[in-house]
């Protein structure tokens, strides 16, 4: 643990995976400006730190993230303005060239399943609830929800989610497309950090960024576009030195021993409307 | 009831909730541009009536709509002209500010698919018989249904459907994401108007407009331009009654009194393809 | 069986259907040029050939192919270079105007899941083993499978399955839209060309050409483009003799019988990204 237990987001590394902690347990992790200031830099931190393969992301004590934090809301809705300070998009976990894998321990409402959303990967504890919550507020699709949402699991149910704010348990979000795994509370940790350990062990932080800057790059993306752009990045990555190690240590069948990302994948200004 | 028993669509209104019922029950409701004229008749006086938070659409006695009338298919082909008269698109209803649940009591089939695509939220009988048919009849993908399907349910499983024809019953049509509910037919109708009346009773009107703009709008859009036009609505919103009604009553635990939907959201003309 | 043992693709023609089988069984058919050159040899005659109305493409032995030709891998790692000779798109078979149904027998991997994923409808055999392989080789997601995949099963699976490179067994994969169908091994050949004679038997050619074109077209349209593209193609199928063969047929309940495809269904170029 290399933070203090005061900080608004608890931050460890073991054996290449990140693993960073919403820390505000006693308001269900509620996400202040405090939060998210201190998470985004984190992330920052994390694309370019060498040492750094795989992130995970889960809240302290019972929930994930609660939504925002009912006492700036309040704030807000009385002086009709905008939350003061943080401008970086909610959108920045998408660039960041490195995976994120969501461990959402429990409740995940608002601007937390926004956040949880902006992961590559969720895993969720049995029985978490979930829930778009804005409907029932008197607010919009915020921040590039109405974009991943329908994206995820299709604009059926992501109508279904944000028209009725109501809340889904972790085994129908998983059946939906809205997590990718359920799993037992007390073993979700493990679970999500074995999968990141995984990552950060038999894959390719090249090819892992490349993949990311492809995935979210090529939803906006005409096919021939994303042809295009994929067999720019092929042709990198067959003079690259991770795929003579990739081939020998799968022929030789041991771990490969891949290194560090250095500069990250990167592709001309996108073409997607 | 206040539409005489002759009508093609019959119409109710309670508590916000607006019911349609395709009415022509001989013919298992085949689609007739007399059916249309109504329906959509019906559908821009709800999207306008203050009185009208949610609609629920429905169909009377066996089936759902079987599709397009039979006669009118046999005149069409004999003659190889379009259909007369009814010059509205069939995407009308994803352009109505208001939610529009599907209840699909019976066959649906053709056209009649087509329809229940375009509302937002699915319920289906179990049992009941989904087809698109368009390939046994030597038609193609009509009305927009190449556009929408794959965007519900992915590309694979919509050129299952549209190439084949073949009919999927409500439970493998849930498993694919054609369906958002199955539940037993005698329920099916009660459980439809109890979401619809949900989100009469505990949802923002104009939240649920802007949400039906930006997710239909975004499935176009680069995500830049979602989140930008999401921005716009969200420091809308924040200006708005809704916002402090919604916080307040969910802090003071009661049900919220938002306002009747006024002017719907609007946005600029679209950056899509 | 028109092709001798020692062709790298078998085929075969019956009532319809043709049969493709990568035919490399010694090695899991790895894919090489000669695989690669044949399939699409074989897939552009089958375009044009009248007598063929769908394609069914399998593997022979255990495997289904089990991804690229590590001699030639190796070689290509070694050298640096792209591989040689064959440069049409992997993408080839979207084009086709035909339905191409993949009978997944077995290992499915890498450039082997992506001609997979280049079919329009997927049977697997249960307990076949899939996985992008990708990131473990130290490679990018190649072949447009950055675009294709994200669209079948979300971005958040498509990144789960390139990202860690893991292997799905055929049930996950139905669970996740990876696949279409799973039926046991031994039944996997008999039911993939059953369906496939559905469609050569119950389909109109015409039809399922448009429709392969529109879904797959569509993808990168706008909805006003896509509505427009397919009233284009509605009106000529309501001039064609497919829709009177269709209509009649179902009255006189009996097989109807549509003419082969003639010169394909076209539209201008796409308005896509």
């Amino acid at each position: 643990m290399t933070a203090s237990q005061s900080e608004p987001v608890l931050h460890e590394l073991d054996r290449g995976v990140a693993l960073f902690t919403l820390h505000r347990p006693e308001r269900l992790n509620a996400w202040s400006s405090a939060i998210e200031r201190r998470y985004f830099d984190l992330l920052e931190d994390a694309a370019s730190d060498p040492a750094v393969r795989a992130i995970v992301l889960t809240g302290a004590g019972r929930g994930f993230c609660a939504g925002a934090d009912m006492d700036d809301l309040g704030e807000i809705a009385r002086s009709g303005g905008l939350p003061p300070g943080e401008h970086r998009p909610q959108s920045l976990p998408l660039g960041i060239p490195k995976p994120i894998i969501a461990a959402i321990n429990g409740a995940c409402a608002g601007i937390g399943l926004v956040q949880a959303l902006m992961c590559d990967v969720r895993f969720a504890a049995a029985g978490a609830k979930l829930t778009t919550a804005f409907a029932r507020r008197g607010l919009v699709a915020e921040h590039g929800i109405s974009w991943i949402l329908p994206r995820l699991v299709g604009p059926s149910r992501a109508l279904d989610l944000l028209l009725s704010g109501r809340v889904v348990l972790a085994e129908e979000a998983l059946a939906m497309g809205l997590v990718d795994r359920v799993v037992p509370g007390e073993r979700l940790l493990a679970e999500a950090l074995a999968y990141a350990r995984e990552l950060a062990t038999h894959c390719s932080p090249t090819s892992m960024a490349a993949m990311k800057l492809q995935v979210y790059r090529h939803l906006d993306a005409g096919f021939e576009r994303a042809v295009a752009e994929s067999n720019e990045l092929m042709a990198e990555s067959l003079r690259g030195p991770d795929f003579p190690e990739g081939v020998a240590s799968f022929v030789e069948r041991r771990v490969p021993n891949f290194p560090p990302l250095g500069e990250p994948p990167s592709l001309g200004p996108p073409g997607g409307a």
